[in-house]
């Protein structure tokens, strides 16, 4: 049972003002947190308890999905992250230890399980298996992403997980998928948070998977259909919507234009001429300094993850945009590139989808001063149709028919990532398997909870005008007392100790100096998100009671025992 | 319950050797730790159980005696440890971030918890009030002092309590030493932990306490009486054995040496005098160039903090020891300087009570090639007699007649400071007394736990030649169940679930390959320290049981529920 009066905390009359969003600044004003540096947060007392219940839902979830929990080193040596290359990454911070010696402070921790792990992995027997731990994690954030997605010092669940194979590794997330639907389930946050697919697993072509809450201030964005099935806009397909489809297709001519109108924003109003019957061309160069072309609608902008998969599996090469200078070495700049048949441009133009949707494009002329109109499929240079674009929301599902893409705003609360053998390699990890004979590929995957962002989101999830309506299973406490007359603080305390043996957390608002009143107390109680409130007042001692108040329901009287 | 098939550890066949001491190999051997640096360590699985259990013992002390839990952050920013000019210390580590930032992960958390404290403490009704959190601490360890006494990372549970004034705070601190007290109790420390005196509290008279844990292996001296009352030796006072006391004294008379015996050694060896017949001189200058020597009984030796206390009082000033160049202003050079009454050195010359037990002290000349046989207090300058010993185990009590002084090494488990306004005064702590006027002078204790250290206190208390026997309350499982027979897991797992119902936690040895055979299993039963063990085997089941053995007693037959 905690006393208000001899309890240090202070909320705050007005509520802070802060760029990130509301619930920080309910969280300020609660005084749940209270920060020491730019995206470094003490815990308060009352926090500290949400967030111990929060842990203690994850654990309990992993536990009965049958890992290991352990609790890992966060002080870890330079030479381990030199055997992974990971030594001079800037966002990792390296602490100068006595003389050279240099240590990092881990902002992640394959490098601590990978070598644990190779002194218990013996046998193929001992695959797969899990462990996790919670802990701080620390990144040298140069400027935080959006508001409270990042922090330089965070609270993370990590998993890893150890496989012989895929196949190994399947039958094993099968289940453990189910554990990390059970803890946002019992975290309240079910009904909004789904499982989208995410960019593939690195040099996999499967697609990676992530647990996504739909929130309107966070950034991600995911699109669900009307099935239920959810994937991240980055990987997300749609069909462009038709536009002037049904023309009928014209001549293709030259007109003039004029020499200062070198941008397509000014081309665009020049002309008066919608944006969606524009092109856009792209130029890249490959590292054998191949060139090639992406173009598309310029209403559409292109996906890099879907060009780099592509080109990937086209050339096998790495590429980059085409700068001033390599445009010279094609006779052209970047303003007058039209891939049209007649341009012998030296590259391979990949034409967009979306470019199907439209007739008659008007676009430049390879010469200066020239502008071409009534452009058609026919005029053009094309090697090869893709799907380069990022959708919009009025296209429509490619899996279901009709459908509109549902975009949705949404906080990523888990992730998974293939490690493939990037770490378990050179750290020696091997096994002997059923023939007895060593097996030196093992292969890691690692997951991922931000128990801190998950916080955070739960707080922007239950914010009210009043404060956090917190889930009843993680709530500060379940009960908040307000005594009205000082002589009522044993029949609250006895109350409490009833409600104890019940295991419920108590908060007893007993304080009386400072002016608080009445309508203070229920402010604050509101503010704390406590669930059920219960007034001791001469009212209702007279009736021989208490008034209970439960969270959305109406005030009722209860007897004392 | 786990599962040791399907569990990540792995027991070593044999006990690594390292120095620091004989638990830690055992830990290393059980796969309760792995060291990931020097003083650095993994807890591994069943460590961590050991540590949650006493972290929760911890905390449910601190929570009934009214301390609040928190969590303050790791990273703390450069300008909170100027404030207190704590930044420039070297054990603590600097972490460089973008540009010219730089952090400071916390070796302690004093920085974090004033500022935070500043905003609630306002009124005079808001003392005293205690907070704490059990965190991982950072310290930039040149060398470990002595094995296993401190580390690089280590957790702690430090509090902070704020008081008006010393009475405040005592009143506060009864009651606050009975929750420590309780910890120990618990944690079955009880017996051999003591509260001793330590040095006092920076510039108050008063002694500090302490609790220490008897154990051989650890370097604190702590001195107890048969009253029960216990002492740091760092503070100990003793009367010193008297020796050839009942001797006639002599006259003083001085005699040839040679120059060679330049030493205290060669002196004593040359004339076969016996050590305490000898005097030892020592110079010191304070910072205003006064000179004074403190001279006493060859065979014993200055306790430092004695002698601060008294210069200080004394003079008021900082002194260090006299270098070789001070003492040729002196006339003198190290090793000829005896303080007679005929010697003339212009010094205060303090005299420790040991020389009341010795006759005809054998000394220098102050004279090159001579020395003084049958010194004698009359003969001596002496400006005042104090005790500035440490004393020896075969000196008797000051408090009880004619008992020695009883030594025994102990490991500090807890320990307190008295902060007075150090961190309160740069952070701007102030409160409103009862008469509404401003009080800037708010009293700072801090009280800590090494978490981590108490571990391998019990660990070494516990540990026998074939593990760890920990406590009951905090061993890593309640239960180990081994069977014999791979068909019996079922009957295990059954069993398992029965002793979950009653909150035990229970390990089943289901090992079956890589030969593990009955002897290995009770064998890392003992290493793991499990208090029970229960077999349940092909002879068992004819008896419709299991064989429990419970630790210290005779095993017994159970039948199957």
């Amino acid at each position: 049972m905690i006393k208000l009066s001899k309890f240090p905390f202070k909320t705050l009359k007005t509520r802070p003002k802060i760029s990130d969003n509301i619930s920080t600044s309910i969280l300020l004003q609660a005084w749940f947190i209270r920060q020491t540096m730019a995206w470094v947060y003490e815990y308060l007392p009352l926090w500290y308890k949400v967030l111990k219940k929060i842990e203690d839902i994850v654990r309990d979830e992993m536990n009965k999905a049958g890992y290991h929990e352990m609790l890992m080193s966060i002080l870890t040596p330079k030479e381990l992250w030199e055997k992974t290359e990971r030594w001079e990454i800037p966002e990792y911070f390296k602490v100068p230890a006595w003389g050279t010696a240099e240590y990092r402070i881990s902002p992640t921790n394959e490098e601590n399980v990978s070598p644990i792990l190779n002194e218990f992995i013996q046998s193929y027997k001992d695959l797969p298996t899990c462990v996790y731990h919670i802990q701080k994690k620390f990144r040298n954030e140069k400027r935080a992403k959006s508001g409270l997605l990042r922090w330089r010092e965070f609270i993370m669940k990590d998993a890893y997980s150890f496989h012989r194979n895929i196949k190994d590794f399947e039958k094993f997330y099968k289940w453990a998928i189910k554990a990390y639907f059970n803890v946002f389930e019992r975290l309240w946050l079910g009904k909004d948070t789904v499982m989208a697919d995410a960019d593939g697993w690195a040099i996999s072509d499967k697609n990676s998977h992530e647990f996504q809450t739909f929130l309107s201030i966070w950034e991600d964005i995911i699109v669900q259909d009307s099935k239920g099935y959810c994937y991240n806009l980055e990987i997300a397909s749609g069909i462009a919507d038709e536009k002037n489809i049904k023309e009928k297709e014209l001549q293709i001519k030259y007109i003039d234009s004029i020499p200062e109108i070198v941008t397509m924003e000014k081309m665009t109003s020049y002309f008066e001429h919608n944006d969606w019957q524009m092109l856009k061309t792209v130029v890249y160069k490959t590292n054998s300094w191949r060139f090639f072309s992406i173009c598309l609608r310029w209403d559409l902008d292109i996906n890099e993850l879907k060009l780099s998969k592509f080109i990937k599996n086209k050339y096998g090469e790495w590429f980059k945009q085409a700068n001033i200078e390599d445009l010279k070495k094609l006779w052209t700049v970047r303003w007058f590139i039209t891939p049209l048949k007649d341009s012998k441009l030296k590259m391979d133009n990949y034409w967009d989808n979306s470019i199907k949707t439209v007739k008659n494009f008007f676009w430049w002329a390879n010469i200066i001063a020239k502008s071409t109109k009534n452009i058609n499929l026919k005029d053009l240079d094309i090697k090869e149709f893709w799907d380069f674009n990022i959708p919009k929301e009025w296209f429509t599902s490619i899996n279901i028919k009709w459908e509109k893409l549902s975009f949705k705003k949404a906080c990523e609360v888990w992730n998974i990532f293939h490690l493939w053998t990037k770490y378990s390699k050179p750290f020696g990890l091997s096994y002997l398997d059923k023939n007895n004979k060593m097996v030196t590929e093992v292969e890691m995957w690692c997951y991922g909870i931000w128990v801190s962002r998950l916080m955070w989101v739960i707080a922007e999830y239950f914010m009210t005008e009043n404060g956090i309506a917190w889930p009843k299973n993680i709530a500060p406490a379940d009960y908040y007392i307000i005594i009205i007359w000082e002589e009522n603080i044993d029949k609250a305390i006895k109350l409490s100790k009833i409600l104890e043996q019940d295991w419920k957390d108590v908060i007893i608002d007993d304080r009386k100096w400072r002016k608080f009143g009445f309508w203070q107390k229920v402010r604050d109680s509101e503010l704390f998100g406590i669930p059920n409130k219960i007034i001791i007042s001469p009212k209702t001692i007279e009736a021989w009671g208490y008034e209970l108040k439960e969270r959305w329901k109406k005030e009722q009287i209860i007897k004392f025992q």
